[in-house]
């Protein structure tokens, strides 16, 4: 059972709504990562002048989560949480978007055979559904790792030094890290840091307006 | 894997409503904790105006109760258990403020990825969901242990001595501790004990007045 | 990792409605146990003259059972079987008051982090649900063993000995035990039984007699 190998840098070149772009650490070392996500029935969830009893009709009074993407316990639980935050976070937003609150959510996690775990992806779950909410893009290649807790806390993570190299040769220069990593950040070699820009994340606000306010 | 190791003495300076400071003990000693509270649905909980009809029509008869953290059956149980005696706490202290009651209610305990267990985040957890159902932050720069019983008892815990030096090293100068301990925090050394307030609590009225009241 | 030791000789001095007072066997002797019962919801269930209508509105048509304290499946299901037969004993008693049948039902067994199992709480068990149902303290300072059937005959039990020093050890003066237990306790040396007052029971009718009548 050969592992099958990109011919291309990396899986999307541009992502579309509900797609994200995280850094992982695994046994091999760094590797990008893409957050899938995807609404399982057809509410009319960016209509947002939609009153609120016919997207309750629709959909019903509450919404579901499917993962996928042999995800280990906390993984599922850092889903959890990111969509927790990532309804409130709409909520502030868009008081009128409901989607996120009614719409039954699927959440994948490519490539389907590898088994993934951590919390270290809360950032990137919470980035690729609001992106899913909000029907809209995120800003092309920025990667970015970070838990996250359910109040939008970044806490930091570990494997800087992978997740920039991994980053660098996936072509991607804009990087987003916590701000308790900024020390693991610094001591990095030089030539690894040389052409990246990178921010810094307290809480979940600051990775935001990175990812969709600067577009 | 190394492990991430906080820059600041502790995650949050100053905890929003829901969030509640904790004292935990572990193989490695003490450390300062956090419960985190969310409410999934977004509620007019605090609209205690309301009228119940209208509330029950927005989020469902009953609530829900969703928990994270890698937490172990006991403390799943706590939150439980805390749910319970918040509801019926916040029933007596306002009968017209159903938020706990009928909100779809997120319990998180980061960081994510450490094992957590035991009963004696009880009071910490039921503090969270009071200061969610009250939309009020807790008095600032208290920790607190104990566990409690589905009527409020404050029953001792385990680790006074290392949870007493991490709440000092965490700049937390004010701590609730179960009455039944008072005898272990008296066998402390006096260097152990300065410049500390301590409050003991026999139920969990008590803490509410140390929390909510003296503010 | 020591154990918590309480300094007064046990959980409760006086025993709110809901809660009962049990007698356990375990690998270290016997103890004083506490049943503890709430409703999660605020029916109106001790407005006994509410029509079933407005009851059913404001809860829900039926109930439900929340288990908690590291309960074994044994002692899960005596749980379920006290609920059964302390409905059905309550309908009797006074068919009007409907709380057992359509309140949401959370029984707890402190202290949280101690497994326990077996089915000699039953008699326990009905007694703390009965207490909450009725909205009545249990008379105060009557500690019990036995194992319960689905029709109230109360069944013999281990370790009379063991609960009968544990009694006397709490103050607890007089004891309720199964009539099938009356040579186990016959058996025992006079010192032992000195100043206990013991009542023996075949059916949960004589254990509530002495339990709620006598006040």
């Amino acid at each position: 059972v050969g592992k099958p190998v990109y011919t291309s840098d990396r899986m999307y070149e541009l992502t579309p709504p509900g797609v994200s772009m995280g850094l992982a650490w695994t046994a091999n070392g760094g590797s990008v990562l893409f957050i899938e996500s995807r609404f399982t029935n057809p509410i009319d969830a960016f209509d947002v002048s939609s009153s609120d009893e016919k997207a309750d009709k629709t959909s019903g009074a509450s919404g579901s989560l499917i993962l996928t993407g042999k995800l280990g316990d906390v993984m599922k639980e850092s889903c959890t949480i990111a969509l927790t935050y990532a309804k409130s976070f709409l909520q502030q937003l868009d008081p009128k978007n409901r989607s996120l609150r009614v719409g039954h959510i699927h959440v994948h996690v490519p490539e389907g055979a590898t088994p993934k775990d951590g919390p270290s992806a809360g950032c990137t779950i919470v980035t690729a559904l609001l992106s899913l909410g909000l029907n809209k893009p995120i800003r092309q290649d920025v990667a970015m790792t970070g838990e996250v807790s359910l109040t939008g806390r970044v806490l930091p993570v570990g494997g800087i030094k992978e997740k920039v190299i991994a980053a660098k040769r996936a072509n991607v220069h804009t990087v987003i890290l916590p701000y308790e990593n900024q020390k693991d950040y610094n001591d990095l070699q030089d030539f690894i840091k040389d052409g990246l820009i990178v921010h810094f994340a307290k809480t979940y606000a600051d990775v935001y307006k990175i990812i969709f306010d600067d577009q």
